[in-house]
C-alpha cells in the first residue's frame, strides 16, 4: 500500500523557507549538525515510518488491544517497533549528546515526530511517552532513578508514561486521591487508582515506568500538595530481578478511535506493596510535570494536523481518481464525467483541508524553533521565548486538534458515500482525531489557561510578545507589493485582537472572573484563528520570495498551490473571527446566569 | 436503560404553541382528529419507540449486517419492528383513509417518525422507506402495481427502497447506466449495478420492491432519459407464488455508523431475467422519484435533529451526574467538588447542543406544515407552499445534518475521556451522524440546489415569499418590547441576505456560472444560520406570549430555558454570518482558478 501521508516538499518549505532551521546551527549547541545531516535525518524518520508504522495502521485498528487473562496485549508490531526506535535514537533525539542522545534541534526532532503521527498516530505514541517520561526523571529526578530506568526507556524494552487522570480527578487534577506514603527506607508506599493511562500496559515490553501523581500524606489540598513519583510496573529486587511492584491493570478502554494504543485504568497498591520514588521535591510534582504536559500538548496538536495530513492526501488522490458529473458550466451529458478535482467545490474542500494543516504544521513549528531558541539562548531572550511558548501551547494544540477533525471530515465528505464505508480509511481518520480535543486539557480547559493564565501573565508580557511578533510578519509583508491587501487585513484584525482582549480584561475587573472566562473558549478559538493567519502570512513572504526567481514547473506548482492556500485562509478562515469578535464584545454572561433547572424538559 | 431522547413537552410547545397544529384540524381533510387524538397519537408513537426501537439501539451496532450464505442477515428485532409498524398504520400514517391510511397531518406523523429517529435511526429506517416507497406506486404507479404490491409493503411484511446510486452515478444521477429493455409483455427487462441501497436486502421481509432508476433502450441523454420502475426482488409467478426475479445482492457496505441498516449493492438482470415494472409515463422517472427524494431529504434532516436529541439528553443527564472541580470564582480544593453543568463552558455546550436542536425541529417542523398547508389549499396558496418548501428543502435537511454532527460532537466533550469510550453512546451517535450530510444528496449538492435552482426558480419568487415569512416574524416580534432588539438584529440580517443574493446573481451574469455557484456551500450555510434564526423569533413570541400569563414552576423552567437557549442563538450562532457574507461577497472566484495541478506535492 504505496500512500503519501506527509509532503516533505512541505516541511522542507517551511523547515529551510520559513523558519531557516540552519540559523540554528550557528549555535554551538547545535553546530555538529549540517543541512545535509538534517535531511538525511527527515529521510531516515520516512523510512521508519513506512517500514514499520504505516503497515500497520489499519490493522491496529482492527484487532485492537484487549484485556486477557491479566494481559494487555498489543499488536504484535509494537514490539519490533520500540526496539527500532530505541535503536535508530529516535527515543533520545533531542538529548544531549553527553546523554546518549542525539542533541537534534527540536525543530528537526517534531518534523520526525510529525511523520511518525502521520504514518500512524496509536504506534507512535508508545516511543513518545517513553521519550517524555525519559526526559522528566533525567531533568528532576535522582541520579539513582536516571541508572535505573533511563536507558531501558530510550532503548525501548520499557515503557514511559504519564500517570495523572484519575476516575475523580480529570480536569481537576488538585482532587487526586493517590496516596503516597512515607517509608523509611527511601521510596514511598503508593495506593490509589488511575484511568486514561495511554501504554499503560502492554505485552510488547518487559516494564512499565509510570510517572505518577500522588499526595503524600498530609499535603497541603490542592494542587500544591502534589508530589512526582516514578512507580514501575515491575522493580528490582535485590538481586537485580524485575518483581512485580504491585501495580495492577484492572482493564483497557474500548474506544471510538485511537485504538492501536491502549488506555488503561490501574489498581495500585491494593496489597499495600507498591513502592513509588519521588522525583525532586515534595508537594512540587504538577510543576514538574507540566514539562511532559507541555510538551504533550505540543504532541497533540502535531499528532492532530498530521491524521489530517494524511487524510487529506488520501481525499487529494481519490478526487483526482474518481470521475463524476461535468463542471457547472459544461452540462452537456454527452461529456464524458470528470475528476472530481475539477469541481470548484471538491477544490474548495481540499483547499480547506490544506489550509488547516499547513497552516498547523507552520505554528507548531513556530513552537518548536521557540523551544529551540529557548535552549541556547539567555536572559531576556531565554524568557521572551519562554513567554512566547507559553501563551502559544493552548492554540498550538487546540486549533489542530478542532480544525483537524473538520479537515478529516471534508477529507471523508470528498469520497461521498464510500467515505462512510471501511473500503477507504477516511472513516478511521476520522474516529481517530476525535480524541484530540479531549487528551492532554480538554479545549475548555484551554481556553481558560489561555485567556485566564497565559494572556494575563507577567502583566501580559506575553501577549506583547506575541503582538509584536505579529506586528514583525506584517510589516515584512508590507515591503511585498502583492502581500500588502493582506498585510492590512491581518493587522486589522490584530487591533480587534486587542480590543477584544482589553475588553475581556474590563469584564474581569468589573463583572468578576466567570464572566471574563465564561467565553474563554470562543476567546482560544479567535486567537487561533489569527495566530494561524500570522504563520500563512510568514509563510506567503517566503512563497513571494521563491517566486522572485526562475523555478521549474514542479517547484512553481507547489508555490502556486501554496500561494491559493494562503489566500484560501484569509479569504475564507479568517473571515470567521468577524462572528467571534462579535460574539466576544458582548459579555452578556448568558451562560452564567443559565440555571440547571432551566435545562428541564 | 431508562433514557430520555426527546423532549415531549418541547415538541408539544412547538406542535400547538408555535405551529398552531390544531388549526389544520379546522380543514375538512384532518377533520376527524381533535386535539386529544393528536396526543394520543404521540404518546402511541413514544410508546412503539421504547418498546421496540430503543431497546435494540446498540445492539444493532454492535451486531451489525452480514451477507452470510447470500443472504443479509440483520437484528432479529426488525422483523417484530416492521410488524408493529405496520399493524400500527405507522406505514400508512398520511395516507388518506379511504385507502387504508390513517390521515395524519404530516406535523404530526413527522413529530413521531422524529420519535422513531431519536429512539433508533437505523431501525426506523426500514417502515421509513416503506413508506415513501409506496406512496410513489400510489401516487403515480398503475393500479395493478397498487393491488400487488402497496399493502404488503404497508403491512411491513415486504420492504420497499429506493434504488438511485450506481457504482459511477452518485451525485451525478444523469450518469446512471441501469438499461430497462421493453419487452411485449407489460414489462421491462432491467439489467445493472447498484450501490449504496439502503434496506435494500435482508431477512426481515419476505420480499424487497425497489423503486429503481433505469434508462429506456434509446432514451434521450440525461437526466431526461430516466424512468422508474418497481423492481422487486421476488416476482410473483402464474400460480401467485413468489420467485426470484434475478435481483441478486453481492454485498453489504460495512459503515462507521448507522449500523443497524444494511446498505446493499444489488446485481440485477445477471441472468437476463429481471422484470421491472414502469411507473408512470418513460423518461420522467426522476420527477417521480423527487416525491421521495425530497421527502427523504426532510427526513434526513429529521433524523439528524433526532440523534442530536438523545445525545444532548444523554449529555446533560451525564453533566448533572459528573462532580468535577469547582467553579473559576470558588476555587478553594477544600469544597467539594460540583456538577460539572454549573460550570459556564459546560452550560455554553449543552445551549449550543439544545439552540441546534430546538431550531432544527422548528424548522422541519415549519416545512412538515407547509405540507400539510399545500395539501388542503388550492391556487396561488398551495403554489406558495410548495414553492416555500422547495427552498427550505435543502436547508432544512443541511442544517440538521452538518450542525448534528457537531452538536454530537459536543455531547461527547461533555463527557470528557469518557465519551471517547463505548461505556457511553456518544461514541456511537457521533459515528452515526456522519451520515446526514452524504445520502439524500451532499451539502455541496444541496448548497448548488439552493443557490443554483431554488433562490432564482420563477424568477426569484420563492425566495420573495420566504423573505416575506421572516418578516412576519420580525414585525411579530417588534411588538413585544423585550423582543425588539432581537428584531431588529434579524432585520439587519435579512438586508445581508439580500444583499448577498444580488451580489451573487450579478456575478452569474458578470462572470458565469462557475463563479456564481464556486461558494454555493457557503450561501447555504448562511441561509440555513438565518432560517433557525428565523425559527427561534418564532419560538420566541410563543415562549413570551406564555410567560405573559402566571406558570407553574415547572413550566417557567421550560420557558426560561427556551429563552435562554432563544438568546444563546442569536449571540453565539447568528453572529457567524458576519464572516460568511464577508466571504460570500468576496467572489474572487479562488476555487475556480485553483488549478488541479497546484495541489501537488
Amino acid at each position: 500500500m504505496a500512500q503519501k501521508f506527509v509532503s516533505m516538499r512541505n516541511l522542507k518549505f517551511l523547515l529551510y523557507e520559513v523558519f531557516d532551521a540552519e540559523s540554528l546551527l550557528r549555535y554551538p549547541y547545535f553546530e555538529e549538525y549540517d543541512r545535509k545531516m538534517l535531511d538525511m535525518v527527515l529521510q531516515a524518520a520516512m523510512e521508519l515510518a513506512n517500514g514499520f508504522l504505516w503497515p500497520y495502521f489499519q490493522e491496529m485498528d482492527r484487532d485492537q488491544p484487549e484485556f486477557v487473562d491479566d494481559q494487555v496485549k498489543v499488536h504484535p508490531s509494537v514490539r519490533g517497533m520500540m526496539k527500532e526506535f530505541g535503536k535508530g535514537g529516535w527515543i533520545s533525539a533531542i538529548v544531549p549528546i553527553e546523554r546518549g542522545g542525539e542533541q537534534l534541534p527540536h525543530l528537526i526532532a517534531d518534523s520526525c515526530q510529525f511523520i511518525f503521527a502521520a504514518a500512524n498516530y496509536s504506534a507512535s505514541a508508545f516511543p513518545g511517552l517513553c521519550d517524555g517520561a525519559s526526559r522528566l526523571i533525567e531533568n528532576f529526578g535522582s541520579r539513582e532513578l536516571y541508572d535505573t530506568y533511563v536507558s531501558k526507556m530510550r532503548s525501548g524494552e520499557w515503557q514511559g508514561t504519564m500517570a495523572l487522570t484519575e476516575p475523580e480527578a480529570g480536569s481537576s487534577l488538585s482532587d487526586i486521591t493517590t496516596m503516597a506514603e512515607p517509608t523509611d527506607k527511601g521510596y514511598y508506599k503508593i495506593r490509589g487508582q488511575k484511568v486514561f493511562i495511554s501504554a499503560g500496559d502492554h505485552d510488547a515490553v518487559e516494564n512499565v515506568v509510570h510517572l505518577m501523581l500522588a499526595k503524600i500524606a498530609d499535603a497541603p489540598a490542592g494542587v500544591k500538595g502534589i508530589s512526582l513519583f516514578v512507580v514501575p510496573k515491575n522493580r528490582i529486587d535485590e538481586n537485580g530481578k524485575l518483581i512485580s511492584n504491585d501495580v495492577v491493570t484492572s482493564g483497557v478502554f474500548h474506544k471510538l478511535g485511537y485504538r492501536g494504543c491502549p488506555i488503561v485504568q490501574l489498581s495500585i497498591g491494593d496489597k499495600n506493596d507498591c513502592r513509588g520514588y519521588l522525583v525532586g521535591d515534595p508537594h512540587n510534582g504538577l510543576r514538574y510535570m507540566f514539562q511532559m504536559m507541555n510538551e504533550a500538548r505540543i504532541g497533540v496538536g502535531m499528532g492532530a494536523a498530521a491524521m489530517a495530513s494524511v487524510a487529506y492526501y488520501t481525499a487529494l488522490e481519490y478526487t483526482r481518481m474518481r470521475k463524476q458529473g461535468r463542471k457547472i458550466s459544461e452540462k452537456d451529458p454527452a461529456r464524458p464525467p470528470v475528476p472530481i478535482i475539477e469541481h470548484a467545490d471538491v477544490k474548495r474542500m481540499l483547499l480547506f483541508q490544506r489550509s488547516v494543516i499547513e497552516g498547523s504544521i507552520s505554528l507548531l513549528m513556530q513552537c518548536s524553533k521557540y523551544v529551540d531558541l529557548q535552549k541556547v539562548s539567555t536572559g531576556d531572550e531565554k524568557e521572551k521565548y519562554s513567554l512566547l511558548l507559553d501563551l502559544l501551547t493552548p492554540a498550538a494544540k487546540t486549533y489542530p486538534s478542532e480544525m483537524g477533525i473538520l479537515s478529516i471530515s471534508q477529507g471523508l465528505q470528498c469520497f461521498g458515500g464510500s467515505g462512510y464505508c471501511d473500503d477507504y480509511p477516511l472513516e478511521q481518520y476520522y474516529r481517530d482525531a476525535r480524541i484530540h480535543p479531549i487528551h492532554e486539557g480538554t479545549t475548555g480547559i484551554h481556553g481558560i489557561d489561555l485567556l485566564g493564565r497565559k494572556i494575563i501573565m507577567n502583566n501580559g508580557k506575553a501577549f506583547e510578545l506575541y503582538l509584536a511578533e505579529v506586528q514583525k510578519a506584517i510589516e515584512g509583508a508590507k515591503k511585498i507589493s502583492t502581500l500588502r491587501a493582506y498585510a492590512q487585513q491581518l493587522s486589522e484584525t490584530l487591533e480587534k485582537l486587542k480590543q477584544v482582549t482589553s475588553h475581556l480584561v474590563s469584564i474581569s475587573q468589573d463583572k468578576g472572573v466567570e464572566y471574563f472566562l465564561a467565553d474563554a473558549t470562543h476567546y482560544l478559538e479567535l486567537f487561533g484563528i489569527i495566530s494561524i493567519a500570522w504563520q500563512w502570512l510568514l509563510q506567503a513572504i517566503s512563497i513571494r520570495k521563491a517566486l522572485e526567481k526562475e523555478v521549474p514547473t514542479a517547484e512553481s506548482n507547489f508555490y502556486q498551490g501554496k500561494l491559493f492556500t494562503f489566500r484560501y485562509f484569509f479569504g475564507y478562515e479568517l473571515p470567521k473571527i468577524e462572528g467571534l469578535v462579535k460574539r466576544l464584545t458582548n459579555s452578556d454572561g448568558l451562560t452564567v446566569e443559565m440555571k440547571e433547572e432551566w435545562f428541564s424538559d
